[in-house]
């Protein structure tokens, strides 16, 4: 049973379905219409600007059929129909209030306790096979980290990862690098030490979304790979410190780097992002290239540094981290907006060679979003 | 005359020098301390944790000499000096609060009196002289666009513009695209319509920063290059209505492209981005792909509408506007994430063809660092 109203003199309408009820304005219709002079039937792009549809936009009928609701709008005079599950899926009448750091439902935050559970497959399975592809990718982007195994051990072997979603983010270190020890090293990452658990590259804007390290040598004492996820450390904050949460993510840091010769990054943008109505989007975290942070009131700059502090001791936290050890052939991929590595210090008469590029979300959640549909479409067929 | 005093039992500390006073807190000195074993001296990098600095750190003793500041921190009782005039450049005693909308002061704004005024420089006067490059890339930082001329009239001529400043960002369109007339196009880039004035690829996060388009044929009647300064735009809504801007800034519109078999581009961010202390950081703007906007209150979305399409009648008012012709050998750059280009429709016999990529700010704006401390040491020098 379903019943449609006009409401303000035609200004927007309300859908009764089944008990519940929501209301459309007739300009968020208009321009929301799919027919062929509104949208390009090839390419669904969108033919028209805001400025092509009459300001006074009303509507003057409404009615339902089946699964369809018809509409007339005037001034123009155009009847447009739409797919009710259309409108249902994109209904914006709701409570939009939420607490700043809440997630997006796709997204699922974990901590050690997905020891021996990072997502993983082999490298030949998602290359062949769509299916195991989007289940890998759906991992990849639901806890933002997960390993392929049993990949070639070949040099720039972590271009084929790369192919399997997108494409690489060349940057002042090349299309890749190298990770391995140097004598006079332009970064930490090529020594040695041990690192604190970090996102890469927040010197830079825009980040690196992405990052692969694939192991192609890895016969030193140490050198572990260890994954902490940046959303729940965040979280973990927010639940706390309120208000570190709220000064980390409302005041900018800075960031920098300039360890080779012609190269000065800067970034200036908060530790925790969020997008303006308040979901997390993004952590930035690298004791290594912060730079002096001068964008926190007088007042406030104590409890800022406790709140970093606080956050860097939640990341240290043996609770939040996940460790595994790559062997030749093997990878992880991070989200680079949300997911921290480190390694551990190595030593020793073995040696120890990753290769690293970057890449970024657009393309692998387009891919993903495109398998999901193309499956869900052969499935249904 | 300058002198320094101990504050609240040594958390911090008041710097007095000539008239005026900063202060700054113990824990905030401690971590930026550039000692040997607090940064790397050869990359620079920080190689301690804020972890490894005591919670507790204190000023216990201070005094200046020449402009040197020593302090000595308890309780590691570790002695470290600084510049003043780093101390100075890095201040944050100060007032932080400015209206929503504030840009920074390396950025110039503009409209249609820029009109025969956009910066332009030779190719190859760029490419070889540091100097000239050091001044365009410093204009195309300041303006959000810049001009190249006299560039060679063969394919992909576009990367030898990019390497100038940085790395292209592949994307599904390829290291670069063609943009010209095609018959099944899969966008309307791909036809001889005009555009409105846009934002590239808003539907991709990150969004690419920098495009670059180029000129390789430019016979037909129209097809004219126009560029608008989105920030000027979202600073005059601003002006006109502080309840549009903050709507635009404040609620997340959605974009998406699925012009391709297996690209299904989405992205959920708002068409004035601000960072969190309000400063405008990038637009969004294109009608073409912009989805169905769903985060918006009901009793928002009809004000939500109108500074949208206030927005987009600001955009198109011709006194934002400054266009150019090229010709063959000519491109522009734009920064992608401020000024929105657009073309006018093309016919007649004539061809035009142009060849488009994508980079990205993060290398360009390196680039001109470190050109301009390299020129101003050799000035100095």
């Amino acid at each position: 049973m379903s019943s449609v109203s006009i409401l303000e003199q035609g200004r927007s309408l309300s859908l009764q379905l089944g008990g519940s009820t929501t209301r459309f304005h007739a300009v968020w219709l208009r321009d929301n219409a799919q027919d062929v002079d509104t949208r390009c039937p090839g390419n669904g792009q969108r033919l028209i600007t805001l400025q092509d549809i009459p300001a006074y936009t009303r509507i003057l009928a409404a009615s339902i059929k089946g699964r369809v609701l018809s509409l007339m709008f005037a001034p123009e005079a155009k009847q447009v129909d739409y797919d009710i599950d259309w409108l249902l899926a994109h209904a914006y009448d709701r409570d939009h209030s939420r607490a700043p750091g809440w997630l997006g439902p796709e997204l699922e935050t974990w901590d050690s306790a997905m020891a021996g559970l990072v997502p993983s497959a082999d490298f030949a399975g998602v290359a062949a096979n769509p299916q195991a592809l989007r289940v890998w990718l759906g991992q990849l982007a639901r806890f933002g980290v997960a390993r392929l195994e049993k990949g070639p051990v070949e040099d720039r072997s972590l271009f084929r990862v790369v192919d399997l979603f997108g494409y690489v983010r060349e940057t002042n270190y090349g299309r890749h690098f190298e990770v391995r020890s140097e004598v006079n090293p332009t970064s930490l990452a090529y020594t040695s030490l041990g690192l604190q658990a970090h996102t890469d590259n927040p010197y830079r804007d825009p980040v690196p979304t992405l990052q692969v390290l694939y192991c192609l040598e890895n016969s030193a004492d140490g050198g572990d790979s260890l994954v902490v996820d940046g959303f729940r450390a965040a979280l973990r904050l927010r639940e706390e410190s309120p208000e570190g949460f709220e000064l980390l993510s409302r005041c900018c840091a800075r960031f920098e780097y300039r360890g080779e010769d012609g190269v000065i990054l800067r970034a200036r943008r908060p530790m925790i992002e969020l997008d303006p109505d308040g979901r997390l989007i993004a952590v930035r975290f690298n004791n290594r290239s912060a730079a002096a942070i001068t964008d926190v009131p007088y007042d406030r700059m104590e409890a800022y540094y406790a709140a970093y502090r606080r956050l860097g001791e939640i990341v240290d936290d043996p609770a939040m981290a996940v460790s595994f050890r790559l062997e030749p052939g093997e990878c992880f991929v991070v989200d680079n907006t949300r997911v921290m590595h480190a390694r551990t210090a190595f030593s020793g008469a073995g040696l120890r060679r990753f290769q690293g590029c970057y890449a970024d979300k657009d393309a692998m959640l387009s891919r993903l979003a495109a398998l999901e549909e193309k499956l869900a479409l052969e499935g249904a067929a």
